[in-house]
């Protein structure tokens, strides 16, 4: 079941102008717009369809409900040499993202490594989009953030207390391969939206991956909805959950654990999500030629494996959503009918002409 | 199976004082000698009984072989601001690790946020330990290591390719919590150390944590040992190794994947062990009292959460290894009668007069 998604096949281009028509009906800056139009239009690019224009009509729902802020305040509150604290003024998670990167890798630039906090954000995409804005600066960039709901009890409970706190690592590699090496992960053994699915196509979950409300194992879709989706290793994701809460809440003063409200039901105030980014320029360590040859050579060695089964190649992490580039570049993103219908009443709403 | 360790119970001192005598004995300074010992009784103390005086007589091997030098030249060979290049001249992983700790303690105190990279280093014993350093500083702390053999495939092959890759960070908690917050993992579903121990004591494996030289599931311990171990989160896992690897290796001129050489069985040469540590000035971002006060609240509030089957109670990531301190700092640590031969061997080839 996981990793289906089927539907119509609609342009890049068409998707990201209804997206941005919206934002600017709602009085998003064209830059603005553009960052969160781009951010759910290269997701989808990337066949990360969980994070792409699906999320389009909860983040327009927040908007109109004003639960984020349109024109926000973004303030740095601390800033140290290699480190900086900011204010998102409960704007876009992706504007203030964006901000917050461009300011860590000015800050790797001068110092080797930064990390920036943020504070009073929103849910802020996919982590690998900012993570990858270090690349073109030949640096290592890496984000994460909180999350805008618990969905991940602590290891040994079964209360919702933790959110799946996914983190990203973006690193260059050199001109053997066309794709850069993008880790993209929560701590769960499996997202949600994948819980989600299962729900509404009737289907059973595999186990290990859900339990329900009263702790127990579930196969049963609904029930795990309910209940909470279970770490990878144990205990070990459990302790990279809160690794990544600690990071991106208790340094910075977002919400985390009871603080956090949730992302599709809450509208009443600002979410006060939490990032923690930044960037390592690899040319402090060791020279960058040096750096993409064995980059190169150790994905080489890599591919080199024996397979297992019926397993085709050995991917490394990114290779995959470059793959899906790729294909969905040429031959346009799968929508949904159901997704394709909420965009339409969006374009209707909005008053806006949408020929896909 | 796991979790069991047995043995006679013998005073922290009496075993750190074997360790410091056969150290001075193979010409160590007084201090270098204190850097290992201590890394090896800390991590029995802690109950981390893998990586403890079992170590030991591995470690002294390699001495007596020439793997590794006594009297190290560490060197920084790059140095930015906020980040620093240690070639470790081929010194114990432990001592240069210590070396490397505090200069990136030092840098984190000025620029917020730094990042050391080290290469020609040894296996040095625990990531926990070297994370920790940061804690009196009111700073997290983290650290990485590529390990010194390759037990994991890629996922989708089973050839091994690549470490268990173990990193650690270390948090500092409040009044409320007698222990700092220690998440220290491997890359694996359990550490190799179980397979070797259940291959020891004839018994199956798990489901789940290893294959087979041909790539296939294995519950037999030997096959499992010979094979390669599962990732945590089959991909995921997998990719967080390949990630300590860029950080450890890559991005400091260390070896990695074909470049690994074997810790127990070659001694020829330097292994080039990489790592990669830093430290985080929480100050720089957010006043240590809040974060401490936030911290401990967090830990009260995941400690609430209704229990799981016959689960006792929630834990936090170090709080078993805090117990584990506590017991074995009042009763001794308990050696395997197995480990105690090969002590008092190591004892009595190093005419050191060791009662226990």
């Amino acid at each position: 079941m996981k990793g289906e998604y089927e539907g119509e096949r609609i342009p890049s281009q068409t998707l990201r102008k209804l997206c941005m028509d919206v934002f600017l009906k709602l009085g998003f800056s064209s830059d603005d717009a553009s960052i969160v139009a781009d951010d759910l239009i290269e997701t989808d690019l990337r066949g990360v369809y969980s994070h792409g224009v699906m999320r389009f009509p909860i983040l327009v729902e927040r908007i109109e409900k004003n639960a984020n802020e349109i024109e926000p305040q973004i303030k740095i509150v601390k800033n140290n040499k290699g480190t900086a604290l900011i204010d998102g003024g409960n704007g876009m998670g992706q504007v203030v993202s964006h901000h917050a990167m461009k300011l860590a890798i000015d800050k790797a630039k001068e110092f080797g490594i930064s990390g920036v906090g943020v504070f009073k954000s929103n849910h802020n995409g996919t982590e690998a989009n900012w993570a990858m804005m270090a690349l073109k600066h030949d640096m290592i960039g890496f984000c994460a953030t909180t999350g805008g709901v618990n969905i991940m009890a602590p290891w040994g409970g079964y209360d919702r207390m933790l959110g799946n706190n996914p983190f990203a690592f973006a690193v260059p590699t050199g001109d053997t391969w066309d794709f850069p090496v993008v880790f993209d992960m929560a701590c769960s053994i499996v997202a949600r939206g994948w819980i989600v699915l299962a729900m509404k196509q009737g289907e059973e979950l595999p186990a290990g991956w859900a339990l329900d409300i009263e702790g127990n194992p579930t196969a049963n879709a609904k029930a795990g909805y309910e209940g909470s989706v279970l770490p990878i290793g144990d205990y070990k994701g459990y302790g990279l959950s809160l690794m990544v809460g600690i990071f991106c809440s208790l340094l910075t003063g977002a919400a985390i654990g009871e603080e956090v409200t949730d992302f599709y039901h809450d509208f009443q105030k600002g979410q006060n999500v939490g990032h923690f980014m930044g960037a390592i320029d690899i040319g402090s360590f060791v020279p960058i030629t040096d750096f993409k040859t064995r980059i190169d050579n150790l994905i080489n060695f890599l591919k080199s494996s024996n397979l297992r089964g019926n397993v085709e190649k050995i991917y490394i992490p990114g290779e995959k959503e470059f793959e899906a580039y790729r294909d969905n570049s040429a031959n346009g993103i799968p929508v949904p009918s159901g997704v394709l219908k909420e965009l339409e009443a969006l374009a209707k709403k909005y008053e806006i002409e949408w020929i896909y």
